[in-house]
């Protein structure tokens, strides 16, 4: 009964996942020893972060093409704490979209294979001067056709 | 045409609010001059930590009655950038339920008066063994109550 | 007994001081509920940037002139914890030196007026290629003259 | 030609070294790109953390015997900067000391193996109303007489 994030077409390629894993430092945690809830979206960045340097999304491919891509949404929906020290995984998943966005959901999983913590990011691509881009860049659109050609895992 | 975080019932009594002002710290700014996304959580609650105090709900108010108040969801819309050194206002603003949780929502504005970003937040009411509060303890009562009766500004 | 952290000339004009009063937020205390020891370089940096909006010395105000000052050293000396919540106030001193350099120290007191905390920053001015300055620029020799001119209170 | 931060006598049993692999998140740089000044003492935390667990110096380790370690004094030298993306290890160093206290040195590269940074950190053993322990607790006597007896790798 998880939550969905994002509505699907039916026939929208398959999503595209990577795994971080982590262990929750010392000063991430606050007077009761659990993970202040403020610092999730470090954590879904760490995730965003690998998916994009695995598929040529990260901050600096889109800033050598002269995009940025703001954060517009970003939302937590926590379930179990996490502790100091505790052994976590971030799961962040590259949803489809027809329009030119990205959207990330994240999973976190303890030790015992529990979901802890769920949650979404939407990105916008725009020019440096922060108008949206309406037609997609070239390195953007071959990321896209390769994804429908299947040739991303 | 300002997004409704919270559906209100008609009869409810009228959120209470307060505001923060508050200037971009260096440390909160990218390598783009402006606010990384993930600190907006750590405005959201200076704005509630100090709702919390006006109307006895902080966190030691809490801790005091032997209740904890963990956040379960947090949301922010990101429509405007903020940079460093730039002056903006934190509103605070805590809805009626009729259950027993906290529905915060949160709205920051630049110093033109624009909104640059809205969210909220909801917490539960738990006992120190994380357990869900069904009947809220007494103290949070008395506080509905004068809410109730428009006692609170 | 204070620690002296900068040998001063008999004849240096005597230092300039501002004070930030601040309050211990709940995401800078760790597991003990006292400040986590690394917020400390933030609680420096808020004097720090107090005083240099004061006399001109603000990051924007080296950035209109070309220059950087970065940071080449920083030193804490922790006395007493500070907690949750807890009122305290930050002393920045700059003090004088003959070199191209910002020497600042800092100073944290609790409410009841004790000394928490100390520490002291060193910084150099650089041109935007991260080379040191060896002849000051003349905004910065404006402000050194004025304050061995006995004009900066 | 690097400065030496705690002096050691002849005798001393060799110092205990670790080293963490890490690349800078983009939280952690500033309006310049690099990493801001006041992340240092989170890096040092990797390191010391490691170290801790590798020879039973922990934050847990510490508390199940009933025993804090603050820290009382820290020290930052920065050299180089470090950029988003950038891959660098931290050595952490355990230096030997008569005292009851913590001596670690942190040694900072880049991938070319420059020193970016150094600093140090200086721990005392406190009883958990914060008095400093003057007898040093069995769990610690024991890990120094190892240390001393060269069972330490």
């Amino acid at each position: 009964m998880k939550k969905k994030y994002f509505r699907q077409q039916e026939d929208a390629p398959a999503p595209l996942r990577c795994r971080v894993d982590r262990v929750v430092r010392f000063e991430e945690v606050d007077a009761l020893a659990i993970v202040w809830h403020g610092r999730y979206p470090s954590y879904f960045e760490d995730g965003r972060v690998l998916l994009g340097e695995k598929y040529g999304l990260g901050y600096m491919d889109f800033y050598r093409h002269g995009v940025i891509a703001p954060i517009k949404q970003m939302h937590v929906d926590y379930r179990l704490p996490l502790s100091f020290g505790e052994p976590f995984t971030i799961e962040a998943i590259l949803h489809w979209a027809d329009a030119t966005r990205l959207n990330h959901e994240f999973i976190l999983r303890n030790e015992a294979g529990e979901v802890t913590t769920t949650g979404y990011s939407v990105q916008l691509l725009m020019d440096q001067e922060q108008n949206v881009l309406l037609l997609p860049p070239p390195f953007y659109n071959d990321f896209r056709q390769r994804w429908l050609a299947g040739e991303l895992v």
